[in-house]
């Protein structure tokens, strides 16, 4: 696959750094391509990771309160906006796909090292770094920007009266436990997340194992 | 129009601002709904707001560095995120919408009102506030802001031998003139922009007057 606008394609006397710049941005469109399994609350289709990371990055200005440790917003706002990247050559892998996650982790080193590597090499190691940081969850902002990534499928599958929720195999203690992260960036907004499973199970939305 | 998640809808024991955060930020996901003119580079459709709004931000990550003046990043990334939430109620207004943009403002003001209104108080005029910075372009952040929402249709245009270039009554001294807003954030990404044009000139992608 080529890029979408590589520097040959571009005006000739653009700077070599800029030119790149413009190449990448160009590139990133691809994720507005890349189809997850969420439907939408507003329409009756499937989410995109493009549209994705912006709802996560405005839940973090509206949710970053309930943080257990204090964070950094701009440096949330990044690592949210930065994390699906690799998935342009990588492709989505559910949560809920058991299978797909064995080999996550290489497919995604693989379009990282390839995607970052059009911009300048001060910026390819900025990007690359800040994905690496979302994966370990090893900071206060990577985890609070986990749990965003977790909460946000939870509210479109709960508008959706069931959602994901209802894909082959998947049951509550499953759901319970590929969701537990939440917890480790918020307690509050965890236990937030109990309510709407308990009212979800009720309704027959989400099955009991 | 309803909202999409109420309070009255969540699990009844969530703490009342929660459950107007919650209500808020199931509200936006209306903004993946809200067509643009623009083409995509990477698909064969039009691009929405959500994923618009996710490309800028990623823009002011990757190009900050050509600002006229320094800027904040996480600040330029707040206005970029929120600058077209109203447009949930008040639609697009394309640049090139003489007759729409004349009440565009009035629209667009009902529309925050409405919107901003399901946040919590605090968190509603942090919103607003946000929302009039970038609409005012009088901070350099804001001025930023504005011109990455100005270049970045300029890529997806090039991209696609024209796109919205070659709609009705648009010529190149329009499209030099409405997107020259572009120098006040950054004269180095306005010199960029003047050889796309030359290069589409020459191509035929932009009419001449």
């Amino acid at each position: 696959m080529d890029y979408l606008l590589d520097p040959a394609e571009q005006p000739q006397d653009v700077p070599a750094r800029l030119a790149e710049q413009i190449a990448f941005i160009a590139e990133i469109d691809r994720l507005k391509t890349v189809l997850r399994l969420s439907p939408l609350l507003a329409a009756d289709r499937r989410e995109n990771d493009a549209e994705h990371s912006w709802h996560l990055a405005v839940m973090v200005l509206v949710l970053s309160e309930y943080s257990n440790d204090p964070v950094d917003i701009g440096k949330t706002l990044k690592l949210v906006l930065v994390h699906d990247l690799v998935e342009i050559y990588a492709g989505d892998t559910n949560l809920f796909d058991t299978e797909g996650r064995k080999n996550k982790a290489e497919r995604e080193q693989a379009a990282a090292m390839r995607l970052f590597a059009l911009l300048p090499g001060d910026q390819e190691k900025v990007f690359h770094d800040l994905w690496e940081e979302f994966e370990e969850a090893q900071t206060p902002e990577a985890r609070f920007a986990k749990a965003m990534d977790r909460l946000q499928p939870l509210l479109l599958n709960f508008g959706n009266e069931g959602g994901t929720w209802r894909g082959p195999g998947v049951t509550e203690s499953l759901i319970r436990t590929r969701t537990s992260g939440i917890a480790d960036g918020s307690r509050e907004l965890w236990d937030f997340t109990q309510k709407l499973f308990d009212l979800a199970v009720g309704r027959g939305w989400i099955i009991r194992d």
